[in-house]
């Protein structure tokens, strides 16, 4: 088994999304927002009522669903209408997570295409459209897998659960849940690490000055106010389900 | 047009390339080598002789010529059996190459398979096959590109000759015309900047030691041994098709 499915592992595994999650802001903010990539219909009828985003987003998905990409426990499509794997299924039998159908995609590609991408890039438009969408892709897959992997969060917490989270699993309460689960101390060294990084990642482009790139800020804040509470979401929602098997 | 297309920004999109160029190795390294991902046949008739890397490469490049990519004179496919584009034709009025089929990326992959991937990622088997060639896709894409714009450093020689390089194109003989493009320093000074950017962009997961990453001297080796001297092979060869038109 991979060790990314690992409950051990959980950790290690959320700290290295962080590079990628960096890397994939910082690649998307070299291009203006662009708002044509995200409107229905822009390009006419040829991409099926998508936008460019949505058509090279699902043009993704089909070819990774082929690969099986979508039958790993720590993976989501954004859609549904995927082609089935042509390779032979790997067994996964030590999959840790119970089988759960939470998805919560569809808020994550509203979320950033209505609020992260003005955050991250500069305003207008340069024409540079599919490398803009191919971008998009990239920061699409990488949060939701990050955001996802609530559930195996979730599942390291359900094995060894703190009193105040028995309790509130034994209540079946959200709420409680929510206040069980959350820790400020560890949100805030993850936050203090995704700082430090941002800024050393971004230190470089800064430096020959060619274009701004994202600040260090925006991103801490990214995570803070999206990533780590819809992370936390899931972590519910896979709690709730956990607890009333 | 694009800016990237601008002969006058050539060198800003050269330096950018290198933070994409890191980013794709750098996110490669995270997985050992897997060999049976570039094994055509591994994963029996599926995939249509090919293997992973090779079919998740077509793919990408079927949905992204779909969206024109590589109507554009700085993209260079590396299968040639892709779908006509479903969105109409950009101009691109303003392309400042001569038309020319110059592509060396059956060279790059043999390259990147067989020479790069052995340096940047651990030998051995780690199972994370799609994530690999997913990496792959983004590697060979960049490097494909970086090195294919010689294409643009070429023309904007062209456009301002030095005395030897008008000597060269005059005779038409490879050998001068790579002599005359041939500048030490700044070659110097593209791997003094490659080394304080790979050294920054490896500082944070070093220090978080989760696992090692690519030694920065090995990405300053690749620009050095082969990325610096495909990009002039390809411009020697476009100046020799400029020079003979």
């Amino acid at each position: 088994m991979s060790d990314q499915l690992h409950i051990a592992n959980v950790r290690n595994v959320l700290i290295r999304l962080e590079e990628t999650i960096i890397f994939a802001l910082i690649e998307r903010a070299q291009f203006l927002c662009n708002a044509p990539v995200y409107t229905p219909g822009f390009f006419g009828d040829a991409l099926g009522g998508e936008s460019l985003c949505g058509f090279m987003l699902r043009e993704c998905e089909q070819s990774h669903a082929k690969v099986r990409r979508y039958t790993s426990p720590d993976e989501h499509p954004f859609f549904s209408d995927l082609p089935e794997p042509i390779l032979p299924l790997l067994g996964f039998s030590q999959n840790p997570l119970i089988p759960n159908a939470i998805n919560i995609n569809t808020d994550i590609r509203s979320l950033y295409q209505e609020t992260l991408l003005p955050l991250i890039c500069r305003a207008g438009d340069d024409h540079q459209y599919g490398s803009a969408a191919v971008c998009d892709v990239a920061c699409l897959q990488v949060l939701s897998k990050r955001i996802h992997y609530g559930k195996f969060v979730a599942e390291s917490k359900y094995r060894s659960p703190t009193p105040a989270l028995e309790q509130a699993l034994a209540r079946q309460d959200a709420d409680l849940i929510m206040a069980a689960i959350t820790d400020d101390a560890v949100e805030q060294l993850v936050l203090q690490r995704v700082t430090q990084k941002a800024g050393t990642y971004t230190t470089e482009l800064n430096r020959n000055a060619l274009s701004p790139t994202v600040a260090p800020a925006i991103i801490t804040g990214i995570y803070r106010d999206w990533i780590i509470p819809m992370n936390k979401a899931v972590q519910v929602q896979y709690l709730l389900l956990r607890c009333s098997r």
